[in-house]
């Protein structure tokens, strides 16, 4: 038992069942034989988003290639937590370790959205799905976290489903306990949190935000937080008040 | 007064007063001369922990030097927050990123200690401080983070103050509410974050831990958190209930 939950985890492409082989991508193959020198026989954990977690076998195939075959279900399917994060891309390091901390923090849909002062244009989003996934991988997700391709927040704010609250970070904000400003949330429909660029948004931006019926307006305390900070703690009080940290959730689960 | 905002933020070591002058460090001439590539007259906010924040005046000395001539106080000064973050050394790119972070998030003292699965055993104090410093140039804190040396965990359970309460992050906890853990504590002494290190805690260290009187055992959820973001949600929570984020305290400010 300590031995499976030490294995090597990994998110892979295809069904995972009992008495069915899975397939690895090149870069697992490399990384299971050549990183951690696994060969046949070698015990590794898989998932895939949607059936849930495998005690899996790797099986050598062929000259160099190796596949994986599962043994046992460890967990079943969860759905992607209901929270997204919407952001502006930051730069390199930055946005991978956004995209990391989001996950573990149990975000389920990452949504990259372009504001008036996003200073980054472009934006890589294999990268920021490698991330994701990889995240989901180390911080033990059985759900595969969903990447938006960018948008403009004007686009994100114009078609906002009326059951999802929006966790406005704002920086101009009064100061205010987070929590109670949370707390004025009902328990239905999803949640997103918002996190600005670090130029911070507009005044039109902010307008367009603070109109919508939904939006729930929190202050980050006193300093002035960089966005990847802000992304953290923003996740952390919104589990802890309606996600799975919250006191409804964790009685539901025990 | 948007122009002062803007302004490069500083922290001296010297003191700050007006009609002084405010002597700066090689880095830092550097940094103002050839990095920002300001000179005579233009102005940086300044701080050093003691006096509170400065607007100042660059002014030129000798050939190549520059000086500080605070012209007005923007700020009063402020004790640091009574909140300790203890924690293992991690890998250097990690250690920056969680100094850095952890001083944004309120952390007035930040206390490396080695434990028994600690993987660093050695640590660079002075470039923990320095992120330590930078962050709060960036964050606008006014007040210097304080760095203490590595010492044991045993040794710091051993000195551990009557009145200080320990929020120990605990993988190995029960599933529960966070909140409600931090609502055990009265509002009374100074809090420290306990974050363990990447292979956690072992089970003497955690009896250890949990025998002390002043513990808050919380369960940040039901995903494996790296240390650095253990310690940045955690503070969140922290602060929205203890802190400087927390009702009372907003309140008290507003």
């Amino acid at each position: 038992m300590a031995d499976d939950l030490r294995a090597p985890r990994l998110h892979v492409g295809t069904s995972l069942a009992v008495g069915a082989t899975a397939a690895l991508s090149s870069e697992q193959v490399n990384y299971l034989a050549n990183v951690l020198r696994l060969g046949a026989g070698a015990r590794v954990l898989a998932f895939n988003g949607r059936d849930g977690e495998y005690l899996a076998e790797i099986v050598a195939v062929g000259r160099k290639g190796l596949t994986l075959a599962p043994t046992r279900r460890t967990r079943a399917p969860e759905p992607a937590p209901d929270v997204d994060l919407l952001f502006a891309p930051l730069k390199h390091a930055r946005l991978d370790y956004l995209a990391q901390k989001a996950v573990e923090m149990g975000a389920g849909r990452l949504r990259p959205v372009t504001t008036r002062r996003t200073q980054v244009a472009r934006l890589n989003l294999e990268r920021l799905e490698a991330n994701a996934i990889e995240a989901a991988e180390q911080c033990g997700a059985v759900w595969t976290p969903a990447v938006s391709p960018l948008e403009s927040l004007d686009k994100a704010l114009g078609a906002w489903p009326a059951e999802r609250w929006l966790v406005f970070c704002d920086e101009a904000a009064p100061a205010a306990s987070p929590l109670e400003s949370l707390g004025r949330a009902r328990r239905n429909g999803g949640v997103a949190v918002l996190i600005g660029p670090e130029g911070g948004f507009d005044e039109a931006e902010r307008g367009a935000i603070l109109r919508l019926p939904q939006v729930l307006r929190v202050s980050l305390g006193p300093r002035v937080l960089r966005a990847d900070t802000a992304a953290v703690a923003a996740l952390a009080l919104v589990q802890a008040t309606l996600g799975d940290w919250s006191p409804a959730r964790v009685a539901g689960a025990a």
